[in-house]
Parts: C-alpha cells; structure tokens; sequence
C-alpha cells in the first residue's frame, strides 16, 4: 500500500490569477465537524448564505445560491440551462473565458453569434449592439465581466441593457469581479450572473456563486426540452436550495465548504462591498505605481484595466518560465503566467481578496524588481 | 448589510447515508494554506492522491483521480464520456441511484434498458444475462454496487464480467461501497467506477473519485461526438490531471477538499482496505445483533444487506419523522430516513468510515432503543 507523508503545503503568497490567499477566518472555519446536508442547523446556514451572497451580488433575487463545483462548474450550469438548442446566442470573446463560453453554448445545442475583441481590451458594446440588430431573434447574451486571462473589465451594464431591449438574457461571468468591482446585479439588469469563491472572495475554489433574476428563472421553468444535464438542472437543484422545509435531496451539498464561503462571505459584508471595491483600486494603483517604477509596462490600456488582476508584458531581457520559478522559489511569490494569445508575453499579479493588501504589493514589487534586474546584470541578486 | 455570527456546528455523531462522521485528522488538513493549483508542491500532491485512490479502488488504472464535484457529477462524467448518442445502456435499478442514472442516460440521448430490481433487493444477475442477449448490440452496463436508498449489495463482479463477454463496457457506482465492502475493480474487470468522498472515506462531500481502464479511456478517446458537457469532458480534464510538466490548465481544482482526501486516503491506507472492509462487516454485526435484541427488523435479506448501511423497519409504533428528530435533538444522533418508495418504511442507519465504531454502535442502539420504548409505553424515558 502507498505511504507517504500528511501534506504540508508551502509558504507561498497567492499574486496569480487564483486561488488568491484565503484568509485564516476561512481555513479555521474549513474545519469544523461536518453536519448532515439536512440538518435543521445546515438548512439555516444555507439561508444565510443566500442572503450574503444576494449582497455580493447586490440583488435580491431569491435564486441566488453556490454550484457544487468551481466557476467552470457555474458557468456551464448558466448556459445549459438557459440555452435551449437551436436559439442564437451572442458571445463575446475577447480572452480564454469567453472561448470557453462558446463551447459550452455550442455543446448544448445553441448557434454562436461571436463578437470578438483583441485580447487584453475589453469588449465593444457597439459590437455587440451591431450584432443584435443583425440577429434579433438572439435569445442570450453572454459576456465575461473581468477577463481573468487577460485583466481587461468590460461594461457589462451597458452589454446587459443592449440585450434586454433586444429581448434577450444576459449572461455575465463574474468570477474574478465579484467583491474586487463594482457589480451591481439588479440596478444593471443582468439576468444570470455565476461567480467562483477563490478570487476576491478569498475562499478556496471548489465553489461557483450564482444569482438568477425572475426573467431567467422563468426561463428555466418553462424550457421546451431537459437541461441535458441533471447535476446541473436548477428545476431540479432548486428543490434542495428553496424548497424550505420540504427541501428534496438532490445531491450531497459540499458542507465544510460551505462552513468557508459562509466565514468568506461575512468577512466582506463586515468590510462592506464598497469599501472592498475601493480597496481593490486603491492597491491597484499603488501596484501599478512600484512596477512602473521599476520599469515595467501594464498591458490593457489604463481605462479598461481590472484593479485585482494586473497583466503586465514580460520584459524582453528576462526568461517568462525562469522568473516566475525564482519568484515562487525564492520569494514564495505565485504570479500567473499568460494564457492562450498571450501566453509567454504577459505575467498576471492578482490583488484579490485577502491577497489585496499593503505588504503584498511592497513584496511584489521588491522581487519582481529583482528578477528583473538580475536578468539585466547577469548576477543573481545577494539577498 | 447582513451580519450572521459565525457558523458553529451543533454536536452530531453521523450515523445516516452520508455524509459520515470526518476524521479530526481530515479535518485539520483542510484548513491548511491554499496554494495554487499549479504550484509544483500541488502537482505532487495530485500524484499522491492519484496513488493512493488506485489503492482504494484495487486498480493500475492510470485514470484514476478525483472529480472536482459530489458523486453526482462523478456519475454524470461517467455516463456522458461513455454512452454516445443512440447507444443500448443496460441501467439496473433497485433503488434510487440506479433511476438517476437511467435519467442520465437519457439526457445524453442514450437508449435505457431497464432491468429492475425491487427496492431493498439485490441487483439479479440473471435478468442481466437476459437484457444482453435480447439486446446484443448493448453499449454499456451501468449498476450501483451499494445502492445508498435500500442498502442493498449487488454483485457486480458477475455483473461486469456478463458485460465484458457481451462486448460491452460497465459502469460501477462504488459511492458509499468504496472502502466500506470489498470492490476489486482491476480483479473484476469493471471499465468504469465512481465513487464519493462522504461515505466510507469519512472525508466531506464534494468530491467525486472515479477510475476507467484501457478499455473505457479507449472509447472517451474515440467518440464520434463531442462529450455535451464541457466541465465533465475527461478529454480535457486529463490534460490537467495527467499532463505532467506540460499540465493544462481546466478548471481551478478544489485545493482544501484535496488536501482533505489525500488525508483521509492516508487513513484509509494506513489501516489497510481489506481491514477497513473487515471492520465494517464486523460493526455491522454488531449493530444487528444490538437492534434486533431491541425488536428492530432489518429491511434487506441477510445475504445482500450492506454492512455500511443497514435499513431497519420503522416500527409500526412509532413517528417517522417524530423519532428521528428526537434522536437529532436528545443524542446528537443521525440517522437517515426512507427514500422513495421506502420514504417513511425505513431508517437508513450509516456506519461509514471513521464513524463504523463501537461506541457509536453503543449510542445508535441505546438511543433508538429509547424513542422507541417511549413509543410503546408513552412517555418520555427519563435520562
């Protein structure tokens, strides 16, 4: 039988893309006993999760509660259900998660429309109203809020308000934006939003938050075919999360998961979500202030730039892989590398969550600079 | 803005279908730092996890890892990677599990032979024999080895083996058999099995360990179709798992729950699996002879009972619902009530795991004991 030893991770400090750093409240909570999924103490934790997240998401939609799995897991479930096959749906892409959007719409049946953006801009709504016009039998609209492949914000407000005068939903991934921008759900109009807990809600992955508006509830509840999926069919999810004290089983609920987005989600409502947003600005700002003194470039142009995820072009003198191995080895530092289009020529340095914070940009800096440097002198710098 | 305390879990001993009582040990582990799911430190991890659940499983299988989700979404990757479009899948069914698989099958476009079995019965091995001869171009065979509803244990090294010859693949549900009752799945030469986390691994819910061989990774391989779901395609999902240094990036894997399993893999390694199957069978006799000195009936027949999850007649005596919250609210105990067509005939009473231990036989009887005698004479017995 295999031996080996309990896992002792590293020290490390979470700068990528995500997981960012969860805050010790969050781990602590992590391990509690574990209840029943239909303890009368489970059904009340799940209540006060919905309404903690219902202020995350800064709606009051009654359907708003955590997939069982991550932010991939939550978007697959918005698009399969809300996308029957055959209807027309608008995809914006403009980094790796919208292609991921069009995939999923293409698996369930539906016919991407795509509106394509360069990478690391954000996506036009002119595009997109453009392509309304020339389809406007569209059912849904499907738009990434804070392209996580990339640091490029897009105005998901405006996207959503071109689609609900056109009659179509709007899909808005908020997975990276949730908590760190401002995201509001129903003075926007957004019909679904799906998020993940391990970006600026500073809860470990395995969880994707999800709010859906009467609008698109009521396009669940009236669908011509299945949702080809019964893990994530929310007629059926739905049975379990409001079903109240006539709650159906539908699957074992991830609990001590659960016991952290619970702790995660009480830490921002006691920060209060736009002081959190101003957080996530303010040490973006003083981020961008020590890497470009040390010479560094951002790569989305200033007004379209995410606070919490900053895409900075990988300095011609330095080796993409080699540094960012010196920064995890020697400074315990994880920035994320560039994905797809822009794999190799970009470094990702979140600032999210727990992570966003004075010392983590201070440390940032000093060992970004340093690779930096030793790459120009040729001599590893002493320490 | 909401404000909640922090959520504080009342005192249970679990002692339902599932989830089981956790190990302090697995407990502990899931509140260690997140680190990133690409940091070297987690590759190893995931190779360690990788070992250790082929131990658990009796299998070389080198797909061998964990779905990020409950068993619910490891039976859904099952089944959408395995059946295409059009395909005979033979579903057996004595219970609820098997149902949710025949609707699975559907959803993906696969044609279900059914093959049913009553609830509380073990899967006939014969009918199977039956269904591929009068249906020789079947696909796939898909059976819950330990149907968590009835607790019931069905054959299905006989099972598989009548596939293999028939030409097709099997499907296993080891969800609450995996570390509870002996499963030998390269011995038996079964495809495919999933199972979960909650049950006899006595780690929380949220994870979903599965295996393929050759054979079934050969078919995911060959599709004429693209899997329908995106989250679940193990064509993609293996570029993470088993990519080694070229790992790609899927989806951001659930990094505490993982160190949770590796941990509880650790145990379950540690004791040795055919001493945690002994064990299991051994409290189970107990716990029987406990009942039955207490004028309980089991629901299954002895030859197919589950040692993990006993089902015992209600007593005509007593309140359903009445008793099993006085059992929750007295003795802090859990036990599970009946599922469809035995909602309200049974309890289902769970020995899974960390929690298959004497002193938890000691209180399961003495509690159920007690609300039944306060039944039969009226009162409150006093404590």
């Amino acid at each position: 039988m295999p031996t080996f030893s309990s896992f002792v991770p590293p020290r490390r400090v979470l700068m990528g893309p995500g997981p960012s750093d969860v805050s010790p409240r969050v781990l602590e909570a992590l391990s509690r006993p574990t209840i029943g999924h239909l303890d009368p103490a489970f059904i009340s934790l799940m209540e006060e999760i919905k309404q903690l997240l219902r202020y995350a998401f800064q709606t009051e939609n009654e359907l708003t509660m955590p997939i069982s799995g991550p932010g991939t897991a939550g978007m697959e479930t918005c698009v399969v259900n809300l996308v029957e096959p055959g209807e027309k749906v608008i995809v914006c892409q403009n980094g790796v998660f919208g292609g991921r959007l069009k995939e999923m719409v293409k698996r369930c049946g539906g016919l991407v429309i795509p509106v394509d953006d360069p990478w690391g801009r954000a996506v036009d709504p002119e595009k997109v109203e453009t392509a309304l016009r020339a389809h406007p039998d569209t059912a849904v609209v499907a738009v990434v809020h804070a392209e996580t492949s990339t640091g490029a914000l897009s105005d998901v407000a405006t996207i959503a308000a071109l689609a609900r005068n056109a009659g179509a939903l709007s899909i808005v991934d908020a997975v990276t934006s949730l908590g760190g921008s401002e995201l509001r759900t129903d003075d926007w109009g957004i019909d679904a939003v799906y998020s993940g807990t391990q970006k600026c809600l500073s809860v470990p992955p395995g969880l994707s938050p999800i709010t859906l508006n009467d609008r698109a509830v009521a396009k669940v509840r009236g669908r011509k075919t299945p949702v080809q999926s019964w893990f994530m069919d929310l007629n059926l999810i739905l049975g379990y999360w409001t079903g109240g004290a006539q709650r159906s089983y539908h699957h074992t609920a991830p609990i001590n998961a659960l016991y952290g987005l619970h702790e995660g989600l009480r830490v921002l409502a006691e920060e209060g979500i736009e002081k959190s947003w101003a957080r996530h600005t303010a040490n973006h700002h003083a981020l961008r202030a020590g890497l470009e003194s040390a010479g560094l470039t951002f790569a989305v142009p200033e007004a379209e730039r995410l606070p919490q995820l900053n895409s900075i072009l990988v300095p011609d003198v330095v080796d993409d892989a080699a540094s960012r191995k010196a920064l995890l080895e020697r400074f315990g530092l994880e920035i994320g590398a560039g994905l797809g289009a822009l794999a190799g020529k970009v470094w990702r340095i979140g600032l999210m969550g727990y992570a966003s914070r004075r010392e983590n940009i201070d440390l940032c800096v000093e060992a970004v600079e340093t690779v930096v440097r030793e790459a120009v002198t040729g001599m590893p710098h002493v320490q």
